[in-house]
Formats: C-alpha cells, structure tokens, sequence
C-alpha cells in the first residue's frame, strides 16, 4: 500500500464508522489525496465536527473538504457534484466510494414495506443517483490519466455492500434476517455489474466491497475487526484493484465474494 | 404433468401476458384446481372482463375467483387474503404465484429515483407482502397435506423472476439496461433465498422462476416463446419443483439459472 497514490476521493456516509475511518487511513498515506471530500447528511453536527477538526489539522499537500451530501436528496447530490467541480478546477474525480448505508434489524415476519422503501432509497436508489451526478468528473479523470488498465488511483467506483447481500451465502442469516438490507445490497450489486459494463467502457472501475465484519453502530456486536484495523485492509484491496476486478464483488481481504 | 394435481392456487397480475396465460394452463389441467384465484388491479377493467368470462365458463369442479389485489397496496392485499381464506373454508392455499410486476425501458443514464423506487415497489415489496398475508394460508396447506416433501401441490410461494435478474448473467444488457428492473428481480431474487430459509421449515417451497423470453406487454419483441407455449412450460416446471429446488433460481426448462 506504500506506493498507493490518489490525488481525488469522495466518500459518502463519512462522518462515522467505516467512512470515518477510511478518511483517516486516506490521510495517513504517506502521498495522501490532494482532495478528500467527505461528506456527510449533517456537517454541522456533532459528528461533523470531528470532520471539520481533522481539516482544519490537515497539511497543505492534503486537503480534507467536509461536504454536506444526502444521498436521497438529489438537490444534495447535485450542489455536492458543483462543490466538488469547483474544487478539481478542471481536474478530474479518481475515487468515488458510496459508503454511506443504513440498515433495520428486521425479520421476514416484521419487515415492512416503510423499511424496505427507506433502506433501498439509501443504499441502493442513493448510490445510483450520486453515480450519475459524478460520473462526468470520473471520465474526465479517466480520460486525462496516463496510467495503463484501471485503478482506484485513475478512476472508480466502489459501492460498499455487504456478504449479506450475497444471494448465494446469505451470512448469518441466523442471527440476522435483516430482509430489506439484504435486498438493498442484492440490488447494489447488481447496480455494480451494470455500472461495471456501462461505465467500464469509458476507463471506470466499478467494484463491489465487502468491508468486513467491522464494529460499528450499524452493527457493532457483529464486529470482529476493530474500525482502525478494518479500514486499513480495505485501502489495501483498494491499492490493489484492477481491471480483472471490474464488475466483481471483492472483499476486505481482496477475495472474491460469490453473488 | 399429466399427474399434476393441485386444490389450490392464487396468482397475482392474472389479466394478461405470463398471468392470464398460467390461468389458462391451470384451468386446462387434466385435474384443474378446485380453486384458482385470479387477482388483478381492476378486475372491473377491460381486461378483468375476461378472466371473468372464463369464470363464467368454469365447471362446477374448477373455480376461477376472480378478486382485486393491486400488490402496492396493503389493504388491498390483506382484503383478498380474508376473502381467499372465506373461500376456502378451512383449507390451505397451496400455490402462490407472485408473477404481477413492471418493467421500464431505461438505461444508466436516464434512470430515476421515481423509477427505481416504483419497479421495487411492484417487484420486490409487493411480492414480500404478499407472502406475509398468505403465509398462514401457505403453512396451513403444508401442514394438512400427507404428501412428502416439498411440491406446488403441497405448498409453495413462486417468484417470477427474470433472467435480467441474473446478477452473474446479465442477460441481453446490450440490447436492454433497464437497471430498475434489474435491480428490483436481483432484490427478489434474494427475498426467495430469505423466504427458503425462513419459511422452508413450515414445509413451504419457495422458488424464484425465469419464465423465458415470453411474448407479452411487458417486451413483447424480445420474446421468442408464445404466451401459450411459454406457460405450458412454466407449469411442467412447477409439476417438477421438489425439496432439491427449495431456495433456488430455475427457468422455463427447469434448468438452474445463476444468481
């Protein structure tokens, strides 16, 4: 990962758990972004604000731009895809991750059609549309690299899923039925796969990741990897991806995880 | 499928294209259904108008019911299923066929969150609901029935699926993206692997099906098979379906289609 250089990432859902560790781990590279825009739905809260205090610690080299972005709020998506234009000045996007992502701790019997709406809205329908709204800032990055093949550091999309959204494994289903999650992520999935033939085209990576059973307040009891440690192999499969993973479904050890 | 004896069945979308078609096989059974419900968003519609003229026509050993059901709209579903058990007088559902859903033509870049939030609510949300609401009538038919194993006969929930579904596949993308169509039969796809695992234990079957490139509304110039040859096939494949199949993705011929 020593030689992982990146000059643009956003992040989405970044004021806290994975996506608050991956903006730590992007600033402790040693060539760290140029421009790291973490949003997130509420900047001004209290969550935001430990954003805004790693921006403000930040050095020159490495900016950290906290931006407001709601992914069900397209007006949001869009005044983030100005904001973050703006910034580039004419450069491009090189990595998008839409990790932000809500779930419901529901069985088959509680679910509901209230939960299912909401839980696809952000970790499906979300994604998608903050796709749309970057994805010219993603060519433009592709198109100006002069590496070879794809990359996170030239152009991609990563969409944080889930093993259970595995259609095949259905992890712990156990002890989680977690229905409207599982759907929303099945269907990012297959948002990848599309993006990954629709998009690949024009030079962009699009990946799905498993991040990993990492202890957040989406699910801390079914961590095993602490935030720090869980954040650091993710950059490490991201350093590591390339073209043979376009439209794949890689975990945070870098294997394939079955759909 | 000569031998293929069922008591009971109910079909959601039954006005028209792979809908109306099933009602027609199953009515043509050498041993029809002593109740098959028709449901349809306006039976009072012109297309209601025929299958109840076909009700009309029914002997006294087949009963074509013909009742409302829109799968967007929870009253309406939790209406039939009270006036399904009231038919049935104490006796199980044993098949349920959620085949009702939309299509939109889209692609990557002209799709909408409008869009993608409706696909998902007829495709994904109401087939879910509407198992919750048959689900004790299912069981009920599951715990009744001396056959062993699992089968239609017995008790099965049907989920018709789409090859467009196949996140592995990703069937005809050069010709068709429709990524909300995609993603809502990839999130059913997952709803029957769930429902496998949780309702596989009362007895209930649960099955996601591809029903071939049939000639309907919903595409009518990609099918390759008439409604009527189409849904001849889909019921010898239903005749066939055993324990093996619990929780899988089979198609038109009954051979395994990847998730």
């Amino acid at each position: 990962m020593e030689d992982f250089k990146i000059q643009s990432v956003l992040l989405t859902g970044s004021d806290r758990g994975i996506g608050l560790g991956l903006v730590q781990q992007f600033l402790e590279l040693l060539h760290p972004p140029q421009f790291l825009f973490a949003t997130c739905r509420h900047p001004e809260g209290p969550e935001g604000q430990v954003l805004k205090e790693m921006a403000a610690r930040c050095s020159k080299n490495a900016r950290l731009v906290v931006l407001q972005l709601d992914v069900t709020d397209p007006h949001s998506i869009t005044a983030a895809a100005k904001e973050v234009e703006e910034h580039l000045a004419g450069c491009g996007l090189n990595l998008l991750i839409n990790n932000a992502g809500i779930a419901q701790e529901t069985t088959l019997d509680s679910e509901t059609a209230q939960s299912m709406a909401a839980v696809y809205a952000t970790n499906t329908i979300g994604p998608m549309q903050v796709c749309q709204a970057f994805l010219p800032l993603l060519k433009r990055a592709a198109m100006k690299s002069n590496c070879p093949g794809m990359s996170c550091g030239k152009a991609a999309i990563v969409n944080m899923s889930s093993s259970y959204g595995s259609i095949t494994a259905l992890d712990e289903w156990q002890r989680h039925q977690d229905v409207s999650y599982r759907c929303s992520k099945a269907a990012l999935n297959m948002l990848t796969r599309c993006q990954s033939l629709g998009y690949g085209t024009t030079g962009v990576l699009c990946v799905s990741l498993h991040p990993g059973g990492v202890k957040t307040h989406l699910g801390a009891e079914k961590g095993v990897l602490t935030v720090d440690s869980g954040t650091k192999k993710i950059l490490d499969v991201l350093s590591s991806l390339s073209a043979k993973d376009n439209g794949t479904f890689v975990d945070w050890r870098g294997q394939r995880v079955p759909w």
